[in-house]
């Protein structure tokens, strides 16, 4: 084939000039070690790579962008950003451009990537329900709306997430149901109900291997837990003291059920209104402990081997960051990474974890055995963080 | 940046004109959905990718590869081959070529990637010893002989593994011992040598958390253990039945130890001689059961999710493949793939499995749930399967 080579000989150089710029870059190179962060404020996206942890363009127009969230498809070249503002934006990381975003509802609250890579699925608040994108063509393919009770009335749909075999998961807030969406014929959804499972399901996740979706409640104390591998025995509660409690205390931020840590045969949970993280046995759901820490934690979120969790707080005290050893259960390090610590993401191994501090416009890189400060990155108000390896995982 | 812009322009299409033949492809692509298969005997790997089920072209050269392995970069574009002759090949799965090769020892067994994939480490067999590479430059960092007791004798290495903190852990065949080595800073290796730990150890796992390193015995029943949360307390010796027996049962091959499958509460482990899949409490390392199989198992391998474990047999009973469901602990799966059945790789979020048949020179993808077979590649006496999102795991 003379001719092929020929062409790649030529390519070869144009394709080392073409990649001085930073934005657009077209370079040759594996997708494993980038991610995006979210810019919050300016309605962009950092496209960032973790091996020598730098910046390779920025992507703008994304939309309201505050509470937004990412997921890959399966080859790691495509970030799929939901936003607030019900819009999907798929970004090519490898060209650094959005290649296509379309306005999918009035208000929603984040997604999921199906199993096979094939379908995205979008949880909308107005109108409630949610909605399944195929991935290649951002083309709709199944709307479900959140319909229940008698009236026809449609709730606003959270704690979305994908699952084994196909299926997405989600909770109906308004509704107090769970429903089980199995998409292998995505025009013909199988849709298992779960209903009364309790008052105002406000979030949800998904264990690593799929099979325990667990549900917050904020209209009353303890989780809704569904186990995948037996769902003819219906949600059951767990956890019935985990809660805001009867004297319902201030509650500066609903803690994200997503950044529940799941580290060896123990959850650590951030309780919601005190200053603690509450370790809890992943067998029986029985509280084993709690850890007394900085302020009202946010994101509990475990370093991949399991060995820490690392913490992060709600307003006013989150310029902090806390580690504790899962082994000895006690705080190893408080960090100052500056205002307002957002969002944590760790490296896919854990060898080191990024930080992003919204109001430093900055987002500084941890070596997660020393502690050591091995980089800051600029950037506009960065919240949240998102690696490649992410396509990888169940649930995420 | 005008310039910039022009030559963008200018390059895409030649871009896509270069990607017509199959080999040396430099097209643009995301890493995360490829892979590698060895052809062990023509010395070559196919390039695959999992998203459409294909073949991307063929890297020959690379000597013997019986037994060959693979790592990737953290960045999920280099493939690190290991072979039998001691040959190391760093391939550019992008660009389907061989980038560099080195021939580092006369006979190795196998290697592993830094946690923060800096660092390669090569086990060998011949002389005795790990050797350490920079992944970049494949230079020679340092050498560490696996010399024992007091004549100044070096020992074969086997059962060699990643764990976090930027240590190898690695077993010495001859000594019974088992080495850890933190190369944090890889001129000075720090290691700690655990003595007596059994008879021949002659391979090794780490659990995918990097906590639990197991060694396998040739030489005596039962297994070396070391909890590397807690490595003052030594090897601890578990399940004292575990190996040939007392009668020293005809062995076809002894099972590999990396393909033990851990899911949820238990493991799954291949027996020795025995035509038996063990079932094991992963708390107390006692034995639960045993579940009857077609023949000596050699893999025994849990789906992502931990639903299921596949599972091949050595010769003559390699034509098979069974799959038991964790829940129940029954067989739900009977398949022939084909003559010489060596190994199996799950996708990453496990909805599919390839399955190797060396001697009907095929490569068979399954879908997990329904067991149909999605697709066959042709590849020439196809052995190990390696996906990249290997890349992203602790241990592998």
């Amino acid at each position: 084939m003379p001719n092929r080579n020929r062409l790649l000989r030529c390519v070869k150089p144009l394709i080392m000039i073409s990649c001085l710029g930073l934005t657009a870059c077209a370079t040759l190179r594996g997708t494993g070690d980038m991610g995006v962060v979210i810019e919050r404020a300016t309605g962009s996206v950092q496209i960032v790579e973790t091996s020598s942890r730098s910046r390779l363009g920025q992507v703008t127009g994304l939309g309201d962008l505050s509470h937004a969230s990412i997921v890959y498809s399966r080859d790691e070249r495509y970030a799929y950003v939901f936003g607030r503002d019900g819009g999907l934006s798929q970004i090519d990381i490898l060209q650094g451009k959005l290649v296509k975003r379309v306005i999918q509802s009035g208000n929603s609250i984040g997604g999921a990537i199906s199993q096979d890579g094939r379908l995205l699925a979008v949880s909308n608040y107005t109108p409630g329900g949610i909605k399944v994108f195929d991935t290649q063509s951002l083309e709709l393919l199944v709307d479900i709306p959140a319909t229940y009770g008698n009236e026809g009335k449609r709730s606003k749909v959270v704690g979305l997430v994908d699952a084994p075999g196909q299926k997405f998961v989600f909770s109906l807030y308004d509704a107090g149901e769970i429903w089980v969406a199995d998409l292998t014929e995505p025009a013909k959804p199988q849709i298992q109900k779960f209903i009364k499972v309790g008052n105002q399901p406000y979030d949800g996740l998904i264990t690593e291997d799929g099979r325990f979706y667990i549900a917050g409640l904020f209209g009353e104390d303890g989780l809704a837990m569904l186990d995948m591998w037996n769902l003819d025995k219906g949600v059951k509660r767990i956890l019935n003291g985990y809660g805001r409690g009867e004297q319902k205390l201030p509650v500066y931020k609903m803690p994200h059920l997503e950044g529940w840590a799941m580290a060896g045969d123990y959850a650590f949970l951030p309780s919601v209104g005190h200053h603690e993280v509450l370790v809890v046995d992943r067998h029986t759901w029985q509280q084993k402990k709690s850890i007394k820490v900085h302020g009202q934690p946010v994101f509990v979120m475990a370093r991949p081997d399991g060995r820490q969790v690392w913490i992060n707080f709600a307003y006013p005290l989150n310029d902090t960051v806390q580690v504790v050893d899962t082994k000895t259960m006690q705080i190893i390090k408080t960090l100052k990474p500056g205002k307002a610590v957002l969002h944590m993401e760790f490296t896919p191994r854990g060898e080191e974890v990024w930080v992003s501090s919204r109001d430093d416009d900055r987002v500084l890189v941890y070596d997660t055995r020393t502690f050591e400060q091995r980089s800051s990155l600029e950037m506009k108000n960065p919240s949240g963080i998102f690696f490649t390896s992410r396509a990888h995982r169940i649930g995420l």
